[in-house]
């Protein structure tokens, strides 16, 4: 009997006829003689619409009681799911973040877990019921409702399945699995079967919103196998795993084995991100301690920076220009910070853009093929396209460009890796979802 | 210092507007100088949408799931409210149920309150905030949701004011306070400003539904002073206290005081309720222990009945027909536990009315001035209605009549006893509201 954590976003129980759909499909995962333990998001929009009330109150909502409103929306999500599976004739209860164990410290907002003691979901699957957890919610030591962040219903049901021990935990959402493009962009973008918890990482960091970044860290941590897949079909999807060495399925049909060379380069995909802006130190004094004051200070903003440059010193001056990539959302106390610092640090000015994009290739043994990048950039000058910012990791480029033009890059560079054909390695960014 | 704790029901929070105004006057009674508890029902029409999503799951939902499902509203609304009142500058925290110390049984859908520990909400007004508690709800000691049934949002500002030793509680709602009658059926009806505990059981008991029953058993247990009041206006409402000496106010200013003499039969008012229905039983062997038999089933069927008729047994046949009054939704289980037990007793036949409407006339003294129901027959014989059955207690005489004739005899019986002038005492029905 195998124990199966389940997790569905907000697209696959929109509404009561997907909620009976979802609950068919999870009472035959239960017939079929496993265990099932289901992590749900809130309906469709309602995340959405309780933060617009919230809005129409104050701009400034607390975020203790930002927390306790958004949660509801599980809340009402999980109870009808498990009505539903009741209603099919298999018992079904359903559980707060509270009540399911997942303790958290007290970061309203964006909480971390801290423990996770899922001792009445345990008992729940032991006495052949199905349980229904909240996604997305925790509680911390102070017994105060917290919330885990957007994509928290992933790391949810990847730590409940860590810590129930679950053979696999599928994230059910409404694309197929992980896809080579974001097939709206693409439309030869090709389903990857397999991917490893590191390429998972760095697609995810780089736009991929398939799945939530701090799923596949956790995933990746206690190691436990991730099932991507679509609620609206039965079709198997992307398999997120240990190693490369999973790539080679020795139970594989003959013809159907991975055949690419082990020395090749394996390029897994193309990812985008429209999400972020640039901000731009000018005019910067070239000495000793002057960058890490700056980022002590963006730091101290919250701001979670993603790529950094700096320009060589102009020799006549002694002064650079440093720029950084950060979210949208983080760049109004960003901006308010770096202003402060202007007369101690003695720049120039700061400059803001927020019409950039960032486009990244990840795969395996990039760093060690020099002729990946140099047939990347190549590509991006055919399309006439400018790059503004370049960052590596052993098993990615990013480089980033105009907002405007990363469509077309994103086009240019799948074409450049045989990623439209059947032959090439795949990965990569999918559809919307928490 | 006094400590208040407020409650406000669902049509005084309906939207994010109406939220705001009653987090001004939250926000005002605290910078009165009062240490401010508040207790709030869902948004609105909120609770019925929830149920109508819960039907359009299944139409037997788990009792447990449906708690649940409920109890999100609060949780909503009073995170709502909190923000609001934290935008005007007045700090202020929301609790859940579970939060808040509300311990309870663990039926779901009408669970009793076994214990009150707001250790949480004491710390939090001793802070000098406001604590907003979600109304309806509880926790078991398996750490499960549970509802209190309909009004509990009144039973949860009751048993807060009462284990925090509030000064008073104030009962928030759309209507100005306790009237002599319907004011919608009754143009003439007068607001009431004192009634006591027992007038006010009997009033709700009798279809007022200004405040709960089980509320008002609880206020009258703890000695809790209620002040039921319009959220719409700062008018003063309907006090609920104690005795009858607290009709006679030592402080009142001169031509204030209460002038009733001493012995005259107070009536309070004339209730109304259109939520019952009648069983009959009909063609039962008139012997000893068969009306027992019937009411043990139908009380373990879950209904709660109200009034009971047996006609006086035939002589020349030994059998009698028994009637009694329940409300709707408990007559499909009654009926089918009685069906089951025709065999067993014997009786003829079962009759359902649900045609019927039940008029309550309310006040001290009554038993002893035999003159108030003869005064009570009359008018409703000079205006032509019938009267199908009668019960009686200390302070109160209800009788059954034909449902489509209910308005025409509230209104004959409000004039009867002069409740339409300023002279006779007064009190009762008032709009809707949990």
């Amino acid at each position: 009997m195998a124990l199966v954590v389940q997790k569905y976003g907000g697209s696959s129980v929109a509404d009561a006829q997907s909620i009976k759909r979802v609950a068919k499909r999870i009472a035959a995962t239960k017939r079929a003689g496993n265990e099932v333990v289901v992590v749900v998001s809130a309906m469709g929009d309602t995340t959405d619409e309780l933060l617009d009330l919230a809005g129409q109150i104050t701009p400034l909502p607390p975020q203790r009681e930002l927390d306790i409103l958004l949660t509801s929306g599980e809340r009402i999500s999980m109870s009808l799911l498990a009505m539903a599976i009741t209603n099919l004739g298999v018992k079904a209860k359903s559980f707060t973040g509270q009540q399911a164990g997942l303790m958290t410290d007290a970061v309203h907002g964006r909480a971390r877990l801290v423990d996770v003691v899922p001792h009445r979901i345990r008992e729940t699957v032991e006495r052949g019921q199905v349980a229904i957890v909240a996604g997305f919610q925790g509680v911390s030591s102070t017994n105060d409702v917290t919330t885990l962040g957007r994509g928290g219903s992933d790391t949810t049901a990847v730590a409940l399945a860590a810590g129930l021990g679950a053979d696999v935990c599928e994230i059910y959402t409404d694309v197929d699995g992980v896809f080579t493009a974001d097939p709206r962009i693409v439309p030869g973008a090709r389903k990857v079967d397999r991917v490893t918890y590191e390429e998972m990482l760095e697609l995810a960091a780089s736009g991929a919103k398939v799945l939530a970044l701090r799923a596949v860290e956790y995933a990746r941590r206690y190691d436990v196998p991730v099932h991507v897949r679509s609620s609206f079909s039965s079709t198997t999807g992307t398999l997120v795993t240990g190693t490369y060495g999973d790539r080679i399925d020795p139970n594989a049909p003959d013809g159907e084995q991975e055949e690419t060379p082990m020395e090749a380069p394996i390029i897994s995909g193309v990812a985008h991100d429209r999400s972020e802006a640039k901000i731009t130190v000018v005019g910067v004094p070239d000495k000793p301690g002057t960058a890490a004051r700056i980022f002590e200070v963006v730091a101290g903003a919250g701001a979670n920076i993603d790529m950094i440059v700096q320009n060589v010193s102009a020799a006549h001056t002694g002064l650079t220009d440093i720029s950084f990539t950060l979210p949208h959302g983080d760049s109004p106390s960003t901006l308010a910070a770096l202003n402060g610092l202007q007369d101690e640090i003695g720049f120039a000015s700061l400059q803001y853009d927020d019409q950039i994009g960032k486009l990244s290739l990840v795969g395996a043994g990039m760093k060690s093929h020099p002729g990946v990048s140099a047939r990347l950039f190549g590509a991006l000058r055919d399309a006439g396209i400018n790059i503004e910012m370049i960052s590596t990791s052993e098993i990615r480029i990013s480089v980033v460009t105009r907002e405007d033009a990363l469509d077309d890059a994103v086009r240019a560079i799948h074409t450049a890796f045989d990623l439209d054909s059947a032959d090439g390695e795949a990965v990569v960014y999918a559809g919307s979802g928490r």
